[in-house]
């Protein structure tokens, strides 16, 4: 069984009733609030053997259970509030073992702000975490995947090809996000969680346009630089949980000249949004193109 | 490690920040919300070969998963609004599997006016569903468990020590809870998830009293009665979720009247609140008390 169908199939069932402004199939869900504001409402659930190893250290568990759902937070606009941490842990692993998990989540919540509120445990075969977090966004400033428009430029955060390393301990990109809807108009944004091939077929698809990326404009970290071979990590690998956007012309023009002044927006333009018949395309380096499937990280 | 010793390194660790009504130690987080209303939040994880087996029909697993949060909430006298699923389930299983635990779901929200707002898929091993609960409750309506009062009646709803057969299609005392807290004034109330040793330990604990509950009250089901023996299962036997509440004399005989006069509070009288040094006991039915040590379901 596939994600995607899963996704597809929920939606479907589940019609979004009175006060849900957004239901199942972006990053949170939204919720009405106050006058002013929504609420956002997201859950991971990472899982031994699927998002990390059975050696993976436990305050690196606790972190990556917090920062998959501030990133989702991020991507909405958001600003992450409150959490209710889900475990279940082996009977065989000591106080120790949860104490670490406790702390990693305790470091990346008191980082960003997030006040975790409840919690469940549980015996388990295997660890497993689950992270419900509520946020909060300013009306104006909540930005969903389904808003790109033809002609929009594609941006990505920092670098990517970079998730097998550092996807348990990375740094949600929510100063970025709250700098980009707080001072320019975005239309669309994701995490990608799943590879850019992935995710930004989901804004495409949601959005109902096409896209055109460049090969030789993608982010590559110092790693990757010179291994040509190794682009399809970029492309296909998932878990760099940076930020992709899109933003008009005019708006794009003001974030790369905000960019020359600051140092405090390290994105990157990487294609642009184009009609939908012409699906999502990969321009290489020499100028074939190719059409970028859904292939990626799939939970399924 | 035990569970109450993990609960309570969070509940010191995680201090309630500015919005946080009650955080960690309750049934539900309480989050301030609007002027006259308070948001209720909680999430259970259930895990196969803890809570339910490899061979539990999966409709019944959605149901379960489900119905336990929403115990939670009505144990603090609010009503269930939205949900995030998240479920972790074996590549092995088809879509079937997976769409009989959604059906499952749908049918206890459906009946409960549950609105599923999210979801989270991925791959595991075994079977598990985390369900995210948020509700509302009226503040005036705002059970805890930590308000049982010296001299309060203590009543439980249904019957007891039914768990083992009847957890994975039990139907949440929502109706009865909220009769409970719109007609009369309930100090304390929680959902027998662990058995009524462990919780009315839990409620004696947080609001410093004590207890003395009557074996020849016990509310047992047909299939219990005349088993003396096995009266340790009414005690002992988690997964019940009834609710156990407490109220002042003077409130406790309205509500046996209310009883008399209608057919909608199935509740039985076991027992009183009393000086927390008696600690928590049962007198036996020839009149002998033994202590209730915290002894029970425990998660870990």
């Amino acid at each position: 069984m596939k994600e995607l169908e899963f996704v597809k199939y929920l939606t479907h069932k589940f019609r979004a009733g009175p006060g849900v402004v957004r239901g199942i199939g972006d990053d949170c869900a939204v919720l009405k609030y106050t006058k002013d504001r929504y609420m956002l409402l997201t859950c991971d659930m990472i899982i031994e053997g699927t998002h990390f190893t059975k050696k993976t250290i436990p305050y690196q568990i606790g972190w990556k259970a917090m920062a998959v759902n501030i990133s989702d937070i991020a991507s909405m606009g958001g600003i992450p509030k409150y959490a209710l941490v889900s475990a279940g842990i082996s009977r065989n692993k000591d106080m120790k073992f949860l104490k670490e998990i406790v702390r990693g989540m305790d470091a990346i919540s008191r980082k960003f702000g997030v006040n975790i509120i409840g919690g469940d445990t549980n015996a388990s075969g295997k660890t497993v975490v689950n992270v419900t977090l509520l946020g909060e966004v300013e009306k104006k400033c909540l930005i969903t995947r389904n808003g790109a428009k033809a002609g929009d430029l594609i941006f990505v955060t920092g670098a990517l090809g970079e998730g097998a390393v550092k996807h348990l301990k990375f740094f949600p990109r929510l100063k970025e996000a709250r700098i980009l809807v707080k001072n320019f108009k975005i239309n669309s944004m994701i995490d990608l969680s799943d590879g850019l091939a992935m995710d930004l077929n989901r804004v495409a698809r949601a959005s109902n346009v096409g896209a055109r990326v460049y090969e030789s404009l993608l982010p590559l970290p110092a790693s990757l630089r010179g291994r040509p071979g190794r682009r399809a990590e970029a492309i296909f690998v998932g878990e760099d949980f940076e930020l992709l956007f899109t933003a008009s012309i005019k708006e794009s023009k003001k974030i790369m000249k905000r960019m020359g002044e600051k140092n405090d927006l390290p994105v990157t333009l990487i294609g642009e949004v184009a009609d939908k018949r012409l699906g999502v395309i990969l321009v290489g380096e020499e100028g074939r193109t190719k059409q970028l499937r859904r292939k990626g990280f799939s939970h399924l």
